[in-house]
């Protein structure tokens, strides 16, 4: 065995984790799948059976096969603060996919946990932090090219809610994306967050809200907009625009090709979230496997990101419950992530 | 003389009046300027003599003289409602340019003289309404292109505040063209406005703020965002974005050329906003001697809509200084106006 | 009457006589059309009661009439040198729909007449030249952003042939426009044309060749490209690309309008010309009166910019016939035109 | 050792060996790169010990090794044919940077001699088809998105000549690059080709063209444009737009952000074609060691592409020196190519 290559196990075959175990396999430079783990087991031989892995009966079983350099969780939300935990403890390098864990006592208990460990071993799957587009977005306003920023747009609209719009899930598994990459650009935690609802669209449950307009304020000041729409109908898509005090950055889709035909110029927009950060997974998987062959040190959102993050879009739910705005507060952060 | 040739009279030679004054002399068919007037009276003898007009002692001359079939008011804000008031008095239609008056005492008092006369006699200044690119927004959303409009984004960006930066009139003359485009586009009326303000940027002096978020609630719900950034340096920009139950329908700025030069694709930026909307101006006057010379009924924002916007501007004000969501509520709308 | 209107005669209601006649009865500042005439009579009675004109038995009775102060040719192209020989005979302005004359001793005959006249009285319907997409073009290319143009690209759609397609005639009266505006852009005459013909559409009768590439070089080496395409089916289109020492100057349509709706962002793409030209029109018909009003001297294309261009426009002809690249080659430059 | 892993051998480490190497190294999922060689032996040492491999004394020695199961020939083109021959003759998959060779002897031997293997051992390396714009421009066409080509328009220019100009070599060495593409684009061969050449930029030495216009004409009678242009200075752009009977493809640049500044909304353009093209010489490096593990047939340009594109450059180049249209014939296409 090439000793350069990681041996992976991943946890949970479902879109997420197979697109990864794939990754893995075929796409990313050093590693290697060698372990799965699916409670849909017919899933997981099928997956490991193309990629030429074994299936093991349990995530404990991936966690700790001695063949098992390093692990990937796409589990359900609600498993992962405890297969972190395992992770933790058995010392291995993890790429955890969003959110860090449901509960704000779940993702204390993992940050906590890895704190006493000493050792960042905990990567959260926001892969935006990877995407080519929001790359450039950081690198122009590091570059100073448009001043300081003062406010950041932002617009994340699906197609639809593939299993039934919630709004509450809505802002901590959605919006929670531009919760982490827009704390990642600005460099800053919020201190602030209101949510506005208003006409519902027409694919909008009784009881459920959508679109949803967000505004986190940070630290310094930086007003931060979100436009939420689950049941947008046209497609898939993500628009970043950043407001500075010298001028303006947008963020494309980086589309290449424009079909005219029938009195319209057009451009295809995705149906699913796939098409545009596909490159983004990628990036990411490639980032983390380097890291862990020790290429560079740990890479992309730590776990405190993830706790930020929960603590940020819980209280973007409670903003939205009381029709209220809502102070955020974090608590000291531990040394390990700075 | 020619029957079918409105002969105008102007008051106020500043920017806009003579813009107004020129195009009506040269480029509008069917009117003419006869008379003009400023107490800068160097600048009015200037203007008449560039476009054959005399120069009257007075705005009351003005509105009085024989010879003016219709008058367009470009004075200072303070002097829009006694001037259309003795408009009202001689019967002479007017093209009153925005605000229809800084307070709202005066804006009713023009409105009840208004419909005491029983004839809509004033076009309030709102040019937008005459855009190509407005107008093209307005005809797709009425064709159900994208559906129901569920929320407007608006941005509404100046290079810098010419005459120092004020919030309060930064909500009263500038976002006013916000907040009479979106009751347009819509059809709709204001419930609520709320007024975010975050990091200022370099240029704003202390107690001023800027950019700020207006948010507005139409009666109907529809959420209406307005980014305003009265010292934005980059350039001037309006852009408006409707989000529809269907799709999206975003408005550029009509620009026709790209330039490649130096590693870098772009296009001009105007420095303010003539550049953006000179056809508008154009238009605006068109439609309004056509609909003098009976071509049409009354075109363009009435004194009712003047009066709703000063209404909902004015809440903007109270929502800044309060720091508190606000409640719009208009009065019945006169029979006139319906 | 005003002595500062011009009172127009229309010869010709059809389509684009009709919207010059409309355009300067109601757009165009300081004009009024007096008289019209076409061999439809029923057709011009129409157009005439619409804007309060009279029509007349025959073109030279508009040309003679004595209240017509200014002539618009817009008959068809057979006709164009005798009327317009008529109308330098009797010393009246014309705007003569281009193109000039179907035949090059025609225009040579015209011009000859004109010179004699020693007075510029025609002015060629190249509207073009007052496009705003097309004026941008030539203040960058002036102003030096690009450096010296060294190629120009140009591309002129059409969805299809209205009345059937016939390849030499989409030389001469669509590509002829390129032609011009590319003399115009540059301020440079043409030395030699080539045509290429590749495979046709599958709307193009046999016999006929669709899309063509002509390629003419300019006295200076300057390399200009036309592709021309009469049956492209996906609506009206034209584009011009030049390609400076220093960069590039790329001319788009000015749409306003970007409409989202079912995986596809886009731009509506216009059936036919007037769409993409209504604004040129207009420009044209206020800059010919405006000179007619003594504002300024003679504006838009010569006599001799008419002669120019059916000159390499025929060539053209050759070239697509002989299947061989053809010189062209000028006479000298009356004084009158210099 | 992983047996899933390709052991590469790189000659040339020059600036696209070098890039080669790296990415085969750490980018690249189931290769190792274990040889290099260069003459200049520093430059050698230097991409060796960045990537864990040993440097071999001669080219040969890389092609022999055992441990390599692979080759990548990077080296000046006048020794592609004699390195390729090697590669043949010991039976390993290569990838050959393009052209081909210089000369259509050396091309026809090289062809000659993978004929008689018997077996697809070389890969060109054409990388345009593994980019992601061309490939969606290639996926929409066959769709029938805008029906059957008819004309394909392309631009391909540099900032500068690194080199110098040398025009015979700008069609051999970077037109053929379109020459490429377009043929897979089309899926057709060229039968005719003219080049013309206007006036020169302010870059261009005495006896040398820039920039030049070529034209193909394909077997069926597609017209296919290639402007380029080496010493455009503003930058390196690439564009192809397929005008088809239903309609137009364009292919941008697939950039993601645009900024806004000083008047001016803006997007950068590289300097160089490694920014435009990374992605795509990722893929392609990928697509060839997939295919070595048996994941896939043969892919991308095959050694008869290459032949092919050295007939058509080649004939371009007696086009340009001839002043005259060429005709271009392909032998018959050897079963080991259907």
């Amino acid at each position: 065995m090439d000793p350069m290559t990681i041996r992976v196990g991943v946890i949970g075959t479902g879109n997420i984790g197979t697109a990864h175990a794939r990754s893995l396999a075929r796409e990313v430079s050093g590693s290697s799948v060698v372990a799965v783990f699916d409670v849909a087991r017919e899933r997981a031989e099928e997956v490991a059976s193309d990629i030429g892995a074994r299936v093991l009966p349990t995530a404990q079983a991936v966690i700790e096969a001695d063949n098992v350099d390093a692990v990937v969780i796409a589990s359900p939300d609600h498993l992962h603060a405890e297969q972190a935990l395992a992770g933790l403890a058995a010392g291995k390098p993890m790429m955890l996919e969003k959110p860090l864990a449901p509960t704000l006592e779940q993702a204390r208990e993992v940050m906590d946990a890895e704190v006493a460990v000493g050792k960042r071993l905990i990567m959260l799957g926001f892969m935006r932090r990877f995407d080519p587009g929001y790359m450039a977005m950081k690198r122009s306003l590091t570059d100073g090219a448009v001043g300081e920023a003062l406010v950041v747009h932002n617009v994340h609209r699906n197609a639809y809610a593939p299993y039934g719009l919630d709004s509450a899930l809505s802002l901590t598994n959605s919006a929670v994306h531009e919760v982490d990459i827009n704390r990642w650009l600005l460099g800053e935690d919020y201190s602030w967050v209101q949510v506005l609802s208003g006409k519902p669209g027409p694919d909008v449950p009784a009881g459920q809200q959508d679109p949803l307009l967000i505004t986190f304020r940070t630290t310094s000041g930086v007003l931060v907009t979100i436009e939420m729409f689950m049941t947008a109908r046209y497609g898939y898509e993500v628009t970043c625009q950043v407001v500075g005090s010298d001028g303006i950055l947008d963020m494309g889709d980086g589309t290449f090709v424009t079909r005219t035909t029938s009195r319209l110029r057009g451009q295809d927009i995705p149906e699913l979230w796939l098409g545009r950060f596909g490159e983004a997974y990628r990036s990411e998987l490639q980032a983390w496997i380097d890291s862990i062959r020790g290429e560079s040190g740990p890479v992309g959102a730590s776990t405190w990101d993830g706790y930020a993050a929960a603590v940020s879009s819980l209280a973007a739910i409670d903003a939205l419950t009381s029709n209220e705005a809502v102070g955020i507060e974090l608590p000291h952060r531990p040394a390990l992530y700075i």
